[in-house]
């Protein structure tokens, strides 16, 4: 659901790559996209619009189509058996709703009552690298900013950055329609520029993307007592989500366990070589799986304090990558 | 001295539009950029090569290229009678060297034998937020990321920057000759990307840069016991940098409180109202003399926490203005 979107292209692209078991698949989308065609195996499929009877027969419905058409069709989709990975951020935070990153929490898709909500982009990529660390040292505190890719706001933001990029003279007063927040009433150009607004603002001051980061960390990471921060930021970078990340931990650690426990956790890569200045960067992160992650270094008052910069593709691991990594995970845990 | 560089011309134009009294004005360079000329006040001035005996009769010297000249030139100068307002981090840790932001610690203008540093551009917006905090409040612990532009790096810098940005399908494999540092041996695209390392790295992991701003803070601020982090990274930006700073203070406070006592302080301009998406951008900061401060809030899980978003035009008060500001608080305090 959501076939013709950054996002599901990329869904279609790790289900043809980790060559996932697949005996019928149905592309949908909403009525302005359907008639679309895609290849897909060397098959071409037409997209249809999707209707609730679109989902009888389906096992496994993959969605991200926005929060509102998984509103409407999630439910659909369960009554008639499917289970429902939802890239969106409509159930994420509903108690009876599992948050999953595979390397992370895979235990908690036991727990689901059809749907199984995939976090967002910037918090799969944290928690990622954060999971093992708090594992054998335990953590008590979280600071990050945010280093966010256009790409997190649609293919429409993407054509915006290249246009705007182009006339290098203009870009204080390029036309803007589409960043931070499509629907918002002001937008301002990104090329060239720093926007520390990513989706609205709550009432408390932060924005929804840094509520998410907080609130889906905890759920995540099962500690409704770590403190975690967040202040995010769009840049004029097409993929490739960065964070600084500061952390605490709860008891004393040496800079080499923290790069053993980096080095050592699963679908994280470290690449932290700053003397043949190695570390990652969203431009060469793009396209591929792993969350990378370098600059570790040992905080100069705190010696349980550690600062990370943590790099991955968000259409890969923060969206497509992790939905298909679940549906994968939910047949080697026998949950389907 | 480095009157053609892209904080000379910034420091000439500071000159003109602050009326600063001068008799005299003598422009230097390199023998490389002698010859060139200069418009000041509606006269035309022929840059001169320097020379140890440039400095005869000058009561003020304007230091602006680069180290390696400043250790040359600042003693010869002083030597000859003139004060040395120095922009680059030859002397910044000196200690007998005042580094000075004057809304902060003018009063060590006093102490100066000769040299006074103009302190990191990062670290001279930072101070300015942070310091009426500090008196408030009191300070126990800043962590900050910045988020750089290339003109920090120089004219060539951001001629890269505009070359690559024009070529967005070859974002990846894009010409690079300048950044992170021209000196280094891997030089990696700026256009689309995001680069965390600014200057060399020192044995600890950090980089000098993220070093100059923890040294430079404490040293300003009087505090050797204030912990300070700092993450230091380029941006595709032109002008204006940014920085997600997490503070710690002494005391409670109210999110209002905080709010007051930056939009009190000098030099400094609250621009915080998240309803009407008013918060402060690196495009919209380029070319003025404030430091501009928005998206307060108080951490969720520490009350004496808060996070600001600082910008401010890197080569205005992160260096140029502040030099010049430096040189009329000498006049003010009675220095010279």
């Amino acid at each position: 659901m959501g076939a013709t979107g950054a996002v599901g292209q990329q869904m279609k692209e790790q289900l043809e790559k980790r060559d996932f078991p697949i005996k019928d698949i149905v592309f949908l989308s909403s009525s302005r996209s359907a008639g679309k065609e895609i290849e897909f195996k060397g098959k071409t499929f037409t997209v249809q619009e999707a209707k609730p009877e679109s989902f009888k027969g389906i096992d496994i419905a993959l969605f991200s189509a926005g929060g509102s058409i998984s509103e409407k069709f999630a439910p659909e989709a369960v009554k008639r058996g499917a289970i429902v990975i939802d890239n969106t951020s409509a159930f994420r935070m509903d108690k009876d709703v599992p948050l999953v990153v595979p390397e992370v929490n895979k235990s908690d898709l036991g727990l689901h009552k059809g749907i199984i909500a995939n976090p967002n982009c910037s918090t799969i990529q944290m928690v990622c690298a954060l999971q093992p660390l708090k594992e054998q040292f335990g953590m008590t505190k979280v600071v990050v900013s945010t280093y966010q890719a256009v790409s997190g706001a649609g293919i429409g933001a993407i054509n915006e950055l290249k246009a705007q990029a182009a006339d290098f003279d203009h870009a204080k007063d390029a036309q803007a329609e589409m960043l931070p927040v499509k629907s918002a009433k002001n937008h301002y150009p990104i090329a060239f520029n720093v926007i520390p607004q990513i989706d609205q603002f709550a009432d408390n001051g932060y924005t929804l993307e840094e509520m998410k980061m907080i609130n889906e960390t905890k759920k995540i990471m099962h500690d409704d007592s770590l403190a975690v921060a967040a202040t995010c930021v769009r840049l004029p970078v097409v993929t490739g989500h960065s964070e600084s990340v500061y952390v605490e931990l709860s008891r004393a650690a040496t800079i080499a366990q923290v790069k053993q426990a980096i080095k050592d956790a699963p679908g994280v890569e470290l690449m932290d070589d700053p003397s043949n200045q190695i570390y990652p960067m969203p431009l060469m992160a793009a396209g591929l799986d792993e969350v990378f992650v370098g600059r570790i270094r040992q905080d100069l008052d705190n010696p349980n304090g550690f600062h990370l910069w943590i790099v991955a593709d968000n259409l890969v691991k923060g969206a497509a990558l992790n939905s298909v990594q679940i549906a994968e995970a939910l047949i080697e845990e026998n949950v389907i």
